[in-house]
């Protein structure tokens, strides 16, 4: 600092939105297209507000390819408020639920679980630290489950679904928070994807639940009314005054991924950023990566070089010249790069200099 | 639409923000004073993040004149998400609560305690409307509740409350939400005063929660991880990641109101823009004004003309000049001017020109 210049951000959340994201917000801040005011002034009940959140739910709706049998909610709290509204929303149904232990994230939903109802681990990677997905075959699934639950993308451990389970019935449930919109998904066989949006959809305070209706409406009687799905579906996520900017904000992302070519685009995008920094790593004699490679994410690589003290070193230099937020996570260590789907290829190229600058020098 | 210029908007929230926040915001939306990035973009771990959380926590303490005794937190799902968390954190006590039924918002809340406790009505104004508010005299106190819950303001009705209740040390639960910052309070004296953000605060998404930290820990089993107050206390409101935009436009608000002279000048001033919106109602012969005049809201000021239709075509009218969301809420009908703390005082002198027109003309 200062930087005259914007950086490279590689956060694991928030992270980097769109430049011109935030530049037409800018532009748009103090008169929305001749409404006269912010969309941060607007009544929620208004139609111009009530037309920039029927368009973002639509263009959502579109882009995720999200048949009718399903609904989007907008709600807050992230992802940690989800770990407990899924539970209080579902478990109901038999008092049971099998949820796929692959990381810390997962690991929290599951405790959280357990307080509403009883839980069964299908599967758990904690003896290898997380740096695997178990394969289908390795699932233990319970046929009288409510929900099946896993965490779709592992932001600490750098680990990454590569398939949807098959639950035989049991509504699936998974928290794509680092991963939504990164590559096509088939909703339908879903019960319910959420995602905190500070990822890859907007900035933090708002969650995206996307429910097969006939999921809602079996919420545990000491359900907070906020958190109930059936209400939310009911009013359109309007009960309360939703965090219409953050939603706003989201829309302008949606804009702008349609313009990559949607999210099969995006998909193709992430996956060759992926590589460059895979191959760099894998070529390299100083870095390694965290996770095995049939599991490894496409949006945040872990890799780590000889010693705790060079990781230091790495990310403190790397920061220096505008490549921020490279540390990893403090339970797992190493380094971290986060390339959602706002990072540029430019951003990975310069990193990937940078590390051969570092090994070269080091 | 479109207007070129900024319009005044009367919308009971979201609501109005002072322009030089938006003007602020904007130039600091790509790269926010050289770290090369949008504060939307920014982890909530980092240094610069921490920066803007911690100076927007003191400012609002030194502001507010918060004791040590109390903690502020910053929550997500507005006052509805409230409704339930001071129940859940609070009635386990005695498995009893006070509420003062003022308003639909009081309302909701109390209906809302009933699925965790027992509920006593310690005073209610429906069978007027809730046109005034009860004196401390009239309030049927519980010597064992857990505490006493009131609405400080009811925005849908035009009322305030002009006096803390005195309880005997049964602790003071005060939703806060639309008049927050507008007049100087004793926090010392409460239990928790919240606010919902989006009337005085900032863009909606947040709440802000003021609490007497020897009430925290006694939540109810059930509750959901994110609704402990406790958690919240101990993890700095950083357990998961806080609506990081939103407390920086709070942040933003917070400075310009040091300008206005803090929460007492900022008193003075609404006081003044009230008087002058009443002053007009009182003097005219076409509108009435809704609550008891001992009981006005200097915030929302509800009224009506001789008819719903003119009542209709006065907030059309009103509109087309600029003067938006006029339109009272509709179980209150009439009219209502929202004179937040942002509404400058022109908007309501163009507001009191145009009554004394439409009523020449009508």
């Amino acid at each position: 600092m200062p930087f005259t210049e914007r950086i490279y951000n590689f956060s694991s959340g928030p992270s980097m939105l769109p430049l011109p994201v935030l530049e037409q917000a800018a532009a748009e801040m103090t008169n929305y297209r001749g409404s006269g005011m912010s969309v941060m002034e607007m009544s929620h009940r208004s139609k111009v507000y009530i037309d920039i959140f029927d368009e973002t739910k639509a263009d959502l709706k579109r882009l995720m390819k999200i048949p009718d049998t399903h609904e989007i909610l907008f709600m807050q709290g992230g992802a940690t408020l989800q770990f407990s509204a899924v539970p209080l929303n579902l478990i109901g149904k038999t008092m049971k639920a099998d949820y796929a232990v692959t990381g810390n994230f997962s690991q929290l939903a599951m405790e959280e679980a357990k307080k509403y109802g009883k839980v069964n681990i299908a599967a758990s990677s904690a003896e290898k630290n997380h740096t695997y997905i178990p394969t289908q075959d390795e699932l233990v699934l319970s046929k009288d489950a409510s929900y099946f639950y896993y965490c779709a993308n592992n932001t600490i451990y750098g680990t990454e679904w590569k398939y949807a389970p098959e639950t035989g019935g049991v509504p699936l449930v998974s928290d794509m928070s680092s991963n939504i919109l990164s590559v096509p998904v088939d909703v339908s066989k879903f019960g319910i994807i959420y995602a905190g949006v500070q990822k890859n959809m907007a900035p933090a305070g708002m969650s995206v639940i996307i429910i097969d209706k006939s999921l809602a409406g079996n919420e545990l009687p000491f359900t907070p009314k906020l958190l109930s799905y059936k209400l939310m579906i009911d009013s359109d996520s309007m009960h309360n005054t939703p965090p219409c900017y953050t939603l706003y904000v989201l829309g302008l992302v949606l804009k702008w991924l349609e313009k990559q070519g949607g999210v099969e685009g995006m998909s193709k995008i992430k996956s060759e950023k992926a590589k460059i920094l895979y191959d760099a790593i894998d070529e390299s004699k100083l870095f390694n990566g965290c996770a095995e490679k049939a599991s490894r994410s496409d949006m945040n690589i872990t890799f780590r070089s000889s010693s705790e003290e060079l990781d230091v070193k790495f990310a403190k230099e790397a920061a220096s010249i505008g490549l921020e937020n490279l540390k990893g996570h403090r339970i797992a260590g190493g380094l971290r790069a986060s390339v959602y789907n706002a990072m540029p290829a430019e951003g990975v190229h310069k990193l990937v200099e940078f590390m051969r600058k570092f090994e070269a020098n080091n």
